[in-house]
């Protein structure tokens, strides 16, 4: 089980660990990207090392996307290797899990269109206006694409996130 | 599943909530306990509720015990509810999770005498003294006792936990 991860400094700090550490618990493997690699801090001042740089990036190597929140997708949105990978992983029908600020990403790449999904509250607008059929609940699972709101959803995001890993 | 945990300000963030979302994500119930409930606040900022105040927690209602780290331990071991919740548990050999800084509380409640564990590395004299056999290991389970270092021992930690929660 390999997993990718993008995000980038300013990283909602429990929605990048918590799912990191729910994957490696489970025996799986995840690599974090970010636009360059190198050290990448969260708003809450946790450090992580962003072992890939997005354009160095295979998705084929990978089972599944995670997207975590915070100011990170912002400033990976633009990025046409960002947004490439972001469509491999949908149209290979892989997982993609993106919560909070994370479907940004998504919405970005032009992958939103005619998805059912759930996003930080102010991402809503966003969502709807990009096609989606936006919901204010815990984790929306639809097809491949899981999406959660806020770090207390963290549970049920992993939850679905890892039905989806075992296959 | 009902999980106790023992927490104060100043815990360490992920150690409180990586322990807390993966309990729930299994269907678990948390009920957070400090010296008097109300919110309290980690090293890095996170909140959360401690609904429970120790002096009014009844070990007996709870299948384990978990004690995250941080400077929270510390503020603490010296309480007599929090040692003598801490001797309830072991002594009805439920499951104690300990990380980092919480094996403080085992030491000040003098329940570590010959038993085998980990800690934040800093806090392994004070289990030497205390008579436990101390590993730097990312993770040690003796018995119905499970100790880890660090938050990059989450993944083993939780994954010790989970399995002692199933059964």
């Amino acid at each position: 089980m390999k997993v990718l991860m993008l995000s980038a400094d300013q990283f909602e700090d429990t929605e990048l660990l918590a799912p990191l550490y729910r994957i490696r618990e489970a025996g799986g493997e995840v690599d974090i990207a970010s636009l360059s690699a190198g050290e990448i801090a969260g708003k809450h001042g946790y450090k992580v090392q962003a072992n890939r740089a997005v354009a160095d990036v295979n998705a084929g190597a990978y089972d599944a996307l995670v997207l975590p929140g915070g100011k990170a997708p912002a400033a990976l949105r633009d990025d046409a290797a960002v947004q490439a990978l972001a469509r491999a992983f949908m149209e290979a029908d892989k997982p993609v899990a993106a919560i909070c600020h994370g479907p940004r990403i998504l919405v970005a790449a032009g992958l939103m269109n005619g998805r059912r999904a759930t996003a930080y509250p102010e991402v809503g607008p966003e969502l709807e206006e990009a096609g989606a059929d936006y919901r204010d609940e815990a984790v929306i699972v639809d097809g491949n694409l899981i999406t959660s709101r806020v770090p207390d959803d963290i549970p049920a995001f992993n939850r679905e996130l890892m039905k989806k890993l075992r296959g």
